[in-house]
């Protein structure tokens, strides 16, 4: 399913995380990743995410749809990632 | 439709932009907004950002959904800010 994640964590913990999502998604800006996973990839990372942040102080919000073609993304101002999967 | 909106701008304009995107929308994290708006509502959004901001530095990214159905949403850790129209 195409997957959105939005993350707010504590600054030491930015790089990890962004190391770790880079792995299944592509970055798009800021603290956000996008692309297509899998069912078990997204209980992946779900479980790396409960297992590597403190719930009681950082947030992680995750977006899907059941199929990329039912979101629309405009950018407006710099790109400042290119995604291979656009939509 | 149902939007998400996600910005990544200089610090100095933060405040600013979180106060126009909350007239239309829900805050829901750190620099992410989201609710339902009229493609009325969205054409204004857009233009405010393109003379508010700027186009060279600034980005902000928006993803549409013609229902909120077709999108669904999990959080993980805490909650920053609950909306009115939780998807």
């Amino acid at each position: 399913m195409y997957t959105l994640i939005v993350y707010d964590v504590e600054e030491k913990k930015v790089a990890k995380v962004n190391k770790f999502l880079k792995t299944y998604l592509n970055w798009v800006q800021n603290s956000v990743f996008e692309g297509e996973l899998t069912d078990a990839q997204l209980n992946r990372i779900i479980s790396w995410i409960k297992a590597h942040l403190d719930l009681e102080i950082d947030s992680v919000m995750i977006y899907t749809a059941r199929s990329e073609k039912w979101l629309s993304k405009k950018i407006i101002g710099v790109e400042k990632n290119s995604t291979n999967n656009i939509l």
